[in-house]
């Protein structure tokens, strides 16, 4: 067994972190880099949320709040949970955590024993595995076939489970592929996590940001999964609150009960008047949601269709979140190499689609949560690049 | 080793939890229950540091921060640190956080390797242990002698430090005592770190919370020492800011590295705003401070009077903090006991002082962090009860 501090000196440095440190570098010396390796809206946060917390700081809400979350924000997400993904879930199941990544984070700890293995769809998100890894956990990467565009079968899924296997990781609206899971492939996860006994975390912090008429279906809510799902979401990427630090988990009452003790007793809480702030997101009125996935809706066909006309570049239609996961066709060059030689040649920053796993190679990840004339920018730069990459 | 859900199921649920929520539930019956058992200031966050964070959140500041800390706040701690404690840290030996418990959870899982003893000085607060623990760390309970005020001396350091011991926790000014380490204190702290090549990590969140002259000395400021001290402080106590989440540590720089390693992987980081409010704190006037120091050390000489006076209790002068840790001297009960009587019969919540380790038995901690007319009311029911107890 490792010590905690054993084990991060093995979890390597995130390369988004590299790309994006590097950028800022490049900026500093007063080049015009586009920043598009970043996971986050570059829109601030809609003015009502804002609003909300103002009132709460001014009436005086800057006390200790309640470890696992406030009331009436519990109700929220009950509510909330109950109206848009039919999951029912008792204000006990859930705990209000300081953001996304700790709420996967808590989730790890309240359920891996030293060895148990975690099977992580990849491409994946880049901190899954280190977290896994962490808590004592294994990560076994599934890589999903990148020439049937990342689909999950049942079949690649039972290929990797073995009798240590205790938890499946899910993300959908998925980054970095843009997929959203369709019903035959949540039908295909519930009956690997029921056959094996599995837990199933479902990471759905993009839940809201889909195009094209897609839709979103929580696994929490298939039958027989209420039980072995650790479902997280937050108001990070979907009302643009990335640096309120603020999510949470619903998740079967043993779990949320490990999860409450693991908070208290280290981090404690998300902030109080954040929990204000949020608990206003999830009851009022949702046209701010809308506006900015119109907003990234728009910026996605002006890329797809920009993209489309270049040679040398192929990249599939999303469903959802704001990542282009895109493949460079006339080189052999490795991700890491594609992404350096956009950032030092086309000063953009991206995201080299290795760091999301083995699966990723050959891919590049170009987040479009940036103004259209950036976006612009890229594509007449891209155009320069790519056909002689 | 045990995993980590292992060992919080071992971890006893908080008896301050237990008190306050037994006090909220007789004052939900209407009762009219004073709640002297919380930790925190009644006042709320000053005026211009509220202004600092609607500033910042009307300026977009709702973004990712950097994990670390932003470059104004990490700047501003290294200002006080050389200002207030004569501490030299370079801003990489920083890192900001969500919390002072954290701050304390994240240098602990940084330092620690299974089985490394961490030596708690008891009375302490209550959470040390449960964190040394959780972080597959051994704590071990150094009883200070509550017939010598609490007095930290060199040969009782010594006879608990062994072969495995890794770490020495220390708290000035003192929760729940209320006592200021003295240079005589400090010295043989320091002396036995260096002799046993121990870490220290020294927390120091009610710095600025001090009666009669005293004086707070930062260990990290004696010659040897900051090359071996983990300093914790923060903004919940001095400025009255619980709720914002907001802390932050000073390590040596491989700790520091780890430290920022584990919280990247894990919180990633306090709110951005929070953090543009606490520089503000830092640079702004410090009369906010001052006012509430006044106004705990009216509330301190008030209750130390009025206590002088009622038979069966004795509390001694305390010199930092907001609490006074008292003993009822006409009876055998244990504390557990007697905080139970006060709570029913006396509708004071309180804290046992079983719950800051044996060395705490037969007293019970009383925080004054609350109005003047409740503590009118503590000292007429404890009038009432302590001499018949």
């Amino acid at each position: 067994m490792k010590s905690l501090s054993q084990l991060l000196e093995s979890v390597p440095g995130s390369v988004t972190t590299l790309m994006m440190q590097k950028g800022r570098e490049l900026a500093a010396q007063g080049l015009d880099v586009i920043n598009l390796a970043g996971g986050e809206p570059d829109f601030d946060t809609p003015a009502h949320i804002q609003q909300a917390a103002f009132d709460a700081i001014a009436a005086g809400d800057t006390h200790y709040p309640p470890a696992f979350g406030k009331a009436e924000l519990l109700q929220a997400i009950c509510a909330k949970l109950e109206r848009e993904n039919n999951v029912q879930a008792l204000p006990e199941q859930l705990l209000v955590t300081p953001g996304g990544k700790w709420a996967i984070y808590v989730a790890l700890a309240s359920i891996l024993n030293p060895g148990d293995e975690v099977m992580i769809l990849d491409p994946a998100w880049v901190s899954y595995a280190p977290m896994a890894r962490l808590n004592q956990g294994i990560p076994v990467h599934v890589p999903l076939p990148a020439a049937d565009n990342f689909r999950v079968r049942a079949a690649q899924l039972e290929a990797y489970v073995s009798e240590k296997t205790k938890l499946l990781m899910i993300c959908s609206p998925n980054n970095p592929t843009g997929r959203v899971l369709s019903q035959d492939e949540l039908d295909a996860i519930a009956d690997v996590a029921q056959q094996h006994d599995l837990y199933v975390l479902s990471d759905e912090i993009y839940e809201h940001i889909l195009y094209d008429g897609a839709r979103h279906r929580s696994i929490a809510s298939m039958p027989g999964m209420a039980e072995r799902t650790i479902l997280i979401n937050g108001f990070s990427k979907n009302y643009a609150m990335t640096g309120w630090r603020l999510a949470w988990l619903a998740a079967p009452l043993p779990v949320a009960r490990l999860a409450r003790a693991y908070q208290t007793q280290s981090v404690t809480s998300a902030a109080s008047f954040a929990m204000a702030a949020g608990a206003v997101a999830l009851n009022g009125p949702q046209d701010c949601v809308q506006e900015m996935v119109a907003a990234y809706a728009r910026r996605r066909n002006f890329l797809l269709d920009a993209l489309a006309e270049i040679p040398g570049i192929r990249s599939s239609p999303i469903e959802g979140a704001f990542y282009l996961f895109v493949q460079f066709t006339q080189t052999d060059k490795k991700s890491l190499e594609i992404s350096q030689i956009l950032l030092e040649d086309g000063l953009i920053a991206t995201t080299p689609g290795i760091a999301f796993g083995e699966a990723g190679e050959g891919y590049v990840r170009l987040s479009f949560a940036t103004g259209m004339s950036d976006l612009e920018k890229t594509v007449e730069r891209l155009a320069r690049i790519a056909p002689g990459l």
